[in-house]
């Protein structure tokens, strides 16, 4: 059985960042953090968008149906009334992933962030696509990816997505051997 | 910008209670919490309803739309039948902060209470107001609490409501310093 | 008021097992893991069903039409196309449980499982049925059963559901006292 090539996609959900109204320091601090746990060196496909619940789910069906095993996103899940991301991800995918909302917020916590538990962040699976929502802040972003990164390449194995190797000097990947 | 008064809502949800079969308690720990969490003097709303979902979802609209930033609701967070608090939450809020309710149940379990994983305690936003479920129990409201107050001023921020200032001997209100 | 009989239903869930393909192991590690909890001798009623959505959701209604207080499925909390427990369970049962997925990944992650964030475990009521979701491999049943059992027979009291006295040299079954 064939794999699919190794594709991510970043998508940067700001209004401000879409307008041009500053620059986009998260997408590429997500960009940044996986180049750094990959030995795998993927094709990164971006977009920076507006805080639009329907352009949201448009986007992440897009970048699935490109090929995109890994879907992060930064921003839109914190508790304004612009934040819509975690609604927009619910609306297009069927299952949603709690325990990645859960380490998440739970390694903000422990750096000292007592804010975190305000962020709405989780995960879900779209088609061969694993989608994670990080912080929008850059700073928030490693902390985050660090906490799940190390289950992400198994759970895109399962889902029949492409095979993903971690650098052991960086990140200790984890397969479990037996089903 | 004019910032509203600070205004909070409690809402005491409970049959007996509402009946007058026995003392509303936690209703009156929730004030005594806040009152020695809070520099700011605010206005409290209070009320004693039954344990019905309509009830409790159109008396949270209430006090949105009276200009309650955060609003307390206290029982009804159980496995029982009767109890509905979370479910009519959902109802009349669309945006669930399921952070509130992992760190709520994680307090209460560091306080050696192995049943807390019972309680569906959560929070949501409706309009410019927090909403927060605590246990029906007194002396579990103040352990609940204590684990998520820090958060609670700037969550309040970030949905334009009034301005909470916490007493530093009491409690350490985090505000983040930049966006 | 007379107190229903103890049964405990038990229902894997697995497309391979229930062709026969391999024995169900799951299953009774799940019953051998409750026979050392208890000194109550319960009937179990055991089922090994497909991942199939609507034969879950149906065979979860008919074991607490049966009786069962506790009903245990083992597996389909994963990511894949198959995986559907949760929700299944989500269509037949009006109140969720989120306390519990909570505490069994976290007691999955201590035990030194990163990817035990790729379970979507959880657990809900229906009528005066406990339903709790364990995960598909034996050795991890124990884990999450050990980090949940204390709470369930209280839990189930609050239902109305059958009385069930734990070993206190197994486990520590936790009640409260005061209302």
């Amino acid at each position: 059985m064939s794999q699919p090539n190794p594709k991510i996609g970043v998508i940067t959900i700001s209004d401000r960042a879409s307008r041009g109204e500053y620059e986009d320091k998260s997408g590429p601090a997500i960009v940044a953090a996986l180049e750094d746990y990959l030995v795998t060196t993927p094709e990164y496909v971006t977009r920076v968008i507006e805080d639009e619940r329907e352009l949201i789910g448009a986007t992440i069906v897009e970048l699935s149906e490109a090929g995109c095993s890994l879907i992060c996103t930064t921003g839109g899940t914190g508790p304004t009334l612009r934040d819509v991301t975690p609604e927009a991800i619910e609306d297009v995918c069927a299952k949603m992933m709690p325990g990645f909302g859960e380490a998440m917020r739970g390694a903000s916590l422990d750096a000292g962030v007592p804010t975190a538990i305000l962020s709405r962040q989780t995960a879900a699976i779209l088609g061969q696509s694993l989608v994670v929502t990080l912080p929008g802040k850059p700073a928030a972003v490693r902390v985050c990816l660090d906490a799940v990164f190390p289950a992400i390449p198994y759970c895109i194995d399962l889902i029949g997505g492409a095979y993903f190797e971690g650098n052991p000097e960086v990140v200790q990947v984890f397969r479990p051997k037996a089903k």
